[in-house]
């Protein structure tokens, strides 16, 4: 009789989140174990562990690979590219190295180390940073892979970099590292096993190597010294690669080998690739080329259909599982390939209800204050001087603390509008309060503004809003409408499968519950009428806060973090990723009331009305949080909210009655 | 306008849970809070803080004074009664020395160590041992104060004790201790303030004491000395106990004072207590009792009535919010007193769903896994040598291991039934496996056997069975007559309200749930058909596992446990206190499968029929535990185990057959 399979719906696999738990038992069915349990711990896989596994697996895989931007605008562009591209669940991407654009300075946005590490840290995708050593001191060397090191970066692609002189001769520097292989023996010497060491294998041989075969030994020096997989250099034919791979097992090299595709976009960066990487394009491809070199849709057409005809074979010959792309950054070609060979797959299934970091250290990461939901990245800049992250609950590690925010215009915080759209979105003028309760209001309604232009952010919001957020939309304009300025809610959710578009995360078969919350700025007047209001809603949590905190109301137990949102899967304890967390929101609120001023007003002159309203706004109006814990009932919030108008509205009109009868 | 109370029905009080957390922070509302959240720890309240509390709240509470027991049988009964005196919530109980019991063994139940370690540990009851030290050596009471530090007691009563010579004249050792104050210093100095001092006031003055004035002064010494309350010697009026706390207070003595009180339970009790304490009792008294003296009934409703009448001026008096019974191991008089005085509590509001422990050191205990939520002592003694206890969830925690269960007979392990008794509920003899099945079958069911006796317990039970196990006795039932042997079970629950009599637990207006759970042996062949038809439930975790665990079949991770039970409350994280654990498994298999034999096989001669049977279920049967993930739809369990029955029942028919046909 077969033996019942272990595999089936209970998979423990979380999406694409690719760490493991592993026990130090050596445990096995069917024999009987030590009645010691084993130390658990938490395990970053690295990446020459992910592609190993997918290697004896068969799963495919590809990864794609972008240069650094020139301008900041042009960084928040390619950023906001990776995003889409991390869609497709790359299993990892890389930036090349720039030396002309400071690689290695972590302050400035178009840097190769510092959009790296915006691409693992804040975009949620395994990075590996491309890193020469010609021409630096091995001292600079070594701070650049220090630098890599503290922003989470765990992969170098390590190349030997250009190094001809001006009559186009290669110099050796005596001293310095004058080879791909001497900078792989660095990055070993100085950092182990931390980082995963990617070299660069070149299928027709190095252009400047004396012959092929001498390359495939300066390639297997590389991997000897301690490499633990070989990107290759692009070629036009499948046969091509196939003949390199079998060459460089000949000769033991075992590591894998990931064939690198430039899918053909255009006839001008062809030419330039071909330039600088002095490679042969096969005649047919000119030929082809040629009659249609200025049309660049049918050039694009014409790639993509060459690059998925070279890729299947490589698929098919069973010893290629993953691909990796020179997306030249731009992603229309590669996706389409992507697509078109079955390896793009956008199906959303959210580990967790926040967005994810790739960063090794934060792993463990299962919980996060709510306060932070509509700006993760302000979150995880914040909490990354931390050494541990909470883990299954908030407990404990809310003891480490948040660190400051003062630069509300780091690239990566910063929104990716123009000041100009930003001022025809919420206003070149602001006369008065309602003037912002209008630009809230049309950024919940979707509705034009008096500019004709439509509201898609507010400075309380990373990026769009979140697609639950549409379950209450009505209800929240109604209420914005009459200054009540909600920055963040959730409606309460009882026993949603997991896989729900909307409120879904986490595996299948899941069930998800929500409490319902709501966050708003609003001004003291109703402030007043609220907390008299609460009194007659003992199940409902609340902060009430002011911008210099002196005026704070709670019924909250300050070491006692709430949560409001949780998931009950098969095989699992309970996930709750999402908490009320008093503490938290003590930080949280230096942030949302700075924003009023750091990213709204100082759009306008430092003496103007429109300044003054939104200083105002700050110094007089309450942040408050109201979380109901009646989850399977229907939501009292917003009953809690409209007895708050319709009170605070009758006490305004029977003072204006008073002063009309003085 | 007034502030919105902070009270109301979010209090975190967890029911009987004293134990509070507290942060390093001074916080106060309506100020501003450092952003660097405090650092939060759990904390153990000492009594004397619980006791202060309760001082100023003005909240009445009493406290239980026993002595040891003479037997093992009584013992187990002292234990039993305990337990009920417990569902009364006394602020502590207390213990007498008693120096002819060996009063500092830890190995023999009867000593007034080793029954205070179990009435801390195992009857969830904050406990305070008397301790005296005349007539011992320094090193014995420092061992004896080690022990009950060992055991998990933080309070100490500390008494000089009996030191009178053969002609009845005190004697004073030189280096010895020989006086109360003595002892408390040596307290003071070997353990600082792990220990909570009491030292005894007598009201009308030591009987040895030179004067009453003098006597103050002796008590004014032992306060100063470090002793942290006072309780008083009984006494028969009520103005005696008020003038002496008041000439208490004159002198200085400021900690509480709580009056001794003892209801009059028999003449003969009461004529040895004068005599031992020297007191005189009141004429009107004696004048009272006389007349009714063979009366054992009149005698304690006159006791009764004498005692409430002298503690209600006492409470009423403002100066004493606690008071102290001597209940001489008997509960009626006592329970009937406090009943009368309206502190008798028994509303059940169960903390957790599982018996709570009073060890200090186990106060962040919040986890269990659910294999010992029958016998919860035999978890306590096996994890007692765990520094840490898990917390919120089960997570890294499991990793401290099971001590071993070698003693299975260890007195708070075992059961209150002798032997005798058990044979009349389990049968003389056992011919063939039926018979066992039969057994399962009436305690399930209630049904007396055939020796018209009920089966009240099993092995694998430590007490009662539980309000939710009658939701589901029929099905039960119905499974245990056909050899599903079932030994732990839940049903599924989907929003109860966390004060529902069956499967409520935890503050009021939470919502609690549970996944349906069961655990049985089951012969082989049931297991073969089993492992076919799980395979038809993939949303169902399992495991099954022979005697020796060399079959073991699981579809769990086996570093994932499963949350079985939780709570959402206001205010609050998820809390989940049961878990299905595959690593804790193991260890509970192995005392699971012992049982068999160590409880039940044991009681039949060595080469007996019925310890013959007993020893191959052991060996043949396995232990399965099923849990059903979808825990908002009916169970699918019940239809599992019928499917198992009715197929395992068709095969052995078709085999049947075919024997026949041979």
């Amino acid at each position: 009789m077969p033996e019942v399979a272990p595999k089936n719906n209970l998979s423990t696999n979380n999406g694409e989140q690719e760490n493991t738990y592993c026990s130090d038992s050596n445990s096995s069915p069917n024999t009987s174990r030590s009645s010691s349990p084993p130390r658990l711990r938490p395990k970053y896989n690295r990446l020459i562990e992910r592609i190993n596994r997918r290697k004896y697996s068969g799963d495919q895989w590809f990864s794609l690979e972008f240069f650094p931007p020139r301008t900041n605008n042009g960084a928040m562009n390619l950023i906001q590219r990776f995003e889409r591209m991390a869609r497709g669940k790359p299993l990892f991407c890389d930036i090349t190295w720039h030396p002309a654009g400071d690689p290695g300075n972590t302050e400035k946005p178009t840097s190769s180390t510092c959009i790296s590490g915006t691409m693992v840290n804040y975009c949620g995708i395994e990075t590996m940073l491309h890193m020469t050593c010609c021409n630096q001191s091995v001292e600079t060397i070594k701070q650049n892979l220090q630098k890599a090191k503290d922003l989470g970066i765990r992969n170098i692609l390590a190349l030997r970099g250009d190094a001809l002189s001006e009559n186009g001769e290669w110099q050796h520097v005596d001293g310095g590292l004058n080879y791909a292989t001497d900078l792989v023996r660095l990055i070993k010497q100085e950092h182990g096993d931390y980082f995963v060491i990617c070299v660069a294998g070149y299928p027709t041989g190095h252009p400047e190597c004396t012959s092929y075969e001498d390359d495939l030994i300066h390639l297997k020096e590389k991997v000897d010294a301690g490499a633990d997989f070989i990107i290759t250099q692009l070629f036009f034919k499948a046969e091509t690669f196939i003949k390199f791979q079998k060459d460089c097992k000949k000769i033991g090299i075992t590591c894998p080998i990931v064939p690198g595709i430039l899918p053909i976009q255009a006839y001008q960066s062809l030419r330039h690739i071909v330039k600088l990487s002095k490679l042969e394009v096969p005649q047919e491809i000119i030929d082809a080329i040629n009659p249609i070199k200025e049309n660049d849709a049918a050039i694009r057409n014409f790639g993509i259909d060459l690059c998925v005809d070279m890729c299947k074979p490589l698929l098919k010959s069973g010893e290629v599982s993953g691909l990796h792309f020179y997306t030249l950054n731009r992603e229309v070609a590669t996706i389409e390939v992507l697509k078109r060979l079955g390896m793009w797959n956008e199906e959303i299934q959210r580990p967790l209800p926040w967005k994810l970091t790739a960063n090794h250290a934060r792993c463990k990461e299962e919980i996060r204050p709510i306060f932070w939901g509509c700006r993760p990245n302000s979150y995880v800049y914040r909490t990354s001087n931390w050494d541990e992250f909470p883990n299954g609950r908030w407990g404990n590690s809310s003891a480490a603390s948040f660190g400051d925010l003062k630069h509300y215009h780091l690239f990566y915080l910063k929104s990716n509008s123009t000041k100009e759209h930003l001022l025809e979105m919420w206003g070149h003028e602001i006369m008065c309060e309602e003037d912002v309760w209008d630009v809230f209001y049309r950024y919940i309604t979707c509705k034009t503004n008096k500019m004709g232009k439509q509201v898609t952010e507010i400075p309380w919001d990373d990026g769009e809003m979140s697609a639950e957020t549409t379950l209450i939309s009505d209800k929240l304009a109604e209420v914005n409408r009459q200054g009540v300025l909600t920055i963040n809610s959730q409606p309460n959710v009882n026993a949603a499968p997991s896989d729900d578009p909307k409120v879904g995360w986490g595996t299948p078969n899941g069930y998800i519950f929500q409490k319902a919350y709501l966050e708003f700025f609003t001004s003291p007047e109703n402030v007043e009428v609220l907390k008299e209001i609460l009194k007659e809603y003992p199940l409902v949590n609340y902060h009430i806060i002011n911008y210099t905190g002196e005026a704070d109301y709670t019924n909250c137990d300050e070491s006692e973090p709430v949560a409001v949102t949780w998931g009950v899967f098969p095989g699992k304890e309970v996930l709750q990723p999402t908490v009320v967390d008093p503490i938290a929101f003590k930080s949280w609120k230096d942030e949302a009331f700075a924003l009023w001023v750091e990213t709204w007003g100082k759009l306008y002159p430092v003496e103007s009305q429109s300044r003054a309203v939104l200083e105002d706004i700050q110094k007089r109006y309450y942040l408050v949080n109201l979380v109901d814990n009646e989850f399977p009932k229907p939501s009292c919030l917003w009953e809690i909210v409209n007895k708050m108008l319709a009170r605070s509205k009758s006490k305004r009109d029977l003072s204006d009655c008073e002063s009309v009868d003085e």
